[in-house]
């Protein structure tokens, strides 16, 4: 297991719903959080993304909800990469908070590089992110990320 | 195409990132809002919930990000039923914007029927909610929703 810390927030009271847990949609309000932060480690936060007018744009996320999250508990996030190519990276998330031994939640992320002219495309990571990419993935190797992973959702029709 | 409206938010401007769209996690949010609402169109709303101790949670989520949404734009999700069993709702979503065709975003859902006892586990429909699901696919049959669908993520190693 090579997951890295990469972000942590405390849930906030807002964020609690009628059912007296963190709603569905916080997790991956904090986990956006958490890509920013990782964009931050490979090397395209602010002053790169003003410099060149690169980003990362979200593609596709898989998400599994696994444990109730409480008003008390902060939400830590770690990360692996998957994979990346030329343009794309590919993230696995826990999501955990101190009292549970298992992450609470899980995600993957496929992310897009973006050069935004005036018409956004997507756009090759430059050698020093390609670099970034690779020195989070030497700490963060993916290859044995237990997930549970993506996949195609289905049930038997009634 | 039968997929049937929903829910409608227009952006707020706390949702705009860095990137000058709307930061993927709020698409979420929204669509959360709107699987209350679709809650509430099956029967299992606040009543419902109050009454019995039983709710919804969510299992998955599968998430595809298509077009960039802006601060000017209003979120409008469709749904459609998937699949349900006993105690299980499996749904569709797409978010449309009034200046794009085709939807901006689309998400699949897997809802688990639960009843909050002293733990939280999995209990069967009642015959009311499998008839009030039954009545949103008469609406909205997901047969042909064309997606795009859920997936395992994957891209080559380089």
């Amino acid at each position: 297991m090579a997951a890295v810390p990469i972000y942590r927030a405390p849930v906030q009271p807002a964020w609690i719903d009628y059912n007296g847990h963190l709603r569905d949609a916080y997790y991956v309000v904090v986990l956006s959080d958490a890509i920013d932060a990782l964009m931050e480690r490979v090397g395209i936060g602010a002053a790169y993304r003003e410099r060149t007018r690169n980003t990362l744009y979200s593609l596709e996320m898989h998400m599994h909800w696994l444990e109730e999250v409480k008003a008390s508990d902060t939400l830590e996030i770690e990360a692996v990469v998957l994979g990346a190519d030329q343009k794309r990276l590919h993230i696995g998330c826990d999501v955990r908070v101190a009292r549970h031994p298992k992450p609470v939640a899980t995600a993957e992320f496929m992310l897009l590089h973006v050069h935004q002219g005036a018409t956004p495309g997507a756009a090759p990571f430059p050698p020093e992110i390609l670099a970034g990419i690779e020195r989070l993935r030497a700490e963060a190797d993916g290859s044995d990320w237990a997930g549970p992973r993506s996949r195609e959702l289905a049930l038997k029709r009634r």
